[in-house]
């Protein structure tokens, strides 16, 4: 099975301040923007392509927000690194069997139609990981 | 110009520990392995690649090291993330004409022949941006 280097999710404060950076310095094309505002996710999305791959900055909905805290924490920055599979429940069935621990019992379909689910950063040593397909 | 994701840099305490992670779970392939004993960089480097990308494994050499630094700071996890260019000097000077700030004067050559530049965190919200070439 490959794992695919899907998107890189960098947190930010502000996608409005940070979004000419993406587009005017490093070339990216603005290719979605939307906000999940589900209980646990809470959070602006804004989707740049960059030549072959996508980051999606994450602005924090509230000051609780999961990536609000991540930034609290650990600052602005990258906040996961997301790997597409070809077989989403395969691959998390072979991470657990390798001792990977995940951060949910079960994966989650964001507003995009993209399964996933986030391995728990005690097993990656530290790195937020995401595992995820488009069915 | 192409702005061409060419490989995450992660901060991490131990390479050895960690690796396995990479091979067994994310399915990498270890391509090259390394030490960077250039003051400022004093680094061990494991490369990984995972399917089209490259992982960088960085582990401090001392515990001054700028990874060491990072750590200390901001936790293991993504320490950078490097895009490739065709023409890295006219990158820089167009980047500085859209109010970019560099961390150094002059790029610099790693032991691999790889010329890079680190973006201020100041100019990109807080994310580590390297550029890079191979000529």
């Amino acid at each position: 099975m490959n794992y695919v280097l899907d998107h890189v999710g960098i947190a930010v404060r502000s996608i409005d301040d940070i979004l000419p950076f993406y587009l005017n310095v490093l070339k990216g094309e603005l290719i979605d923007r939307y906000t999940s505002d589900a209980p646990g996710v809470e959070v602006h999305v804004a989707v740049v392509r960059t030549d072959d791959k996508i980051m999606e900055l994450l602005e924090p909905t509230n000051k609780n927000s999961p990536i609000a805290r991540f930034v609290k924490q650990k600052g602005k920055g990258v906040h996961h690194i997301a790997y597409r599979v070809d077989d989403l429940d395969k691959a998390i069935s072979e991470a657990r069997q390798n001792g990977v621990r995940f951060l949910d019992n079960t994966l989650r379909t964001n507003s995009r139609g993209r399964r996933l689910i986030y391995m728990n950063p005690a097993s990656t040593d530290g790195t937020l990981i995401e595992l995820c397909d488009y069915k």
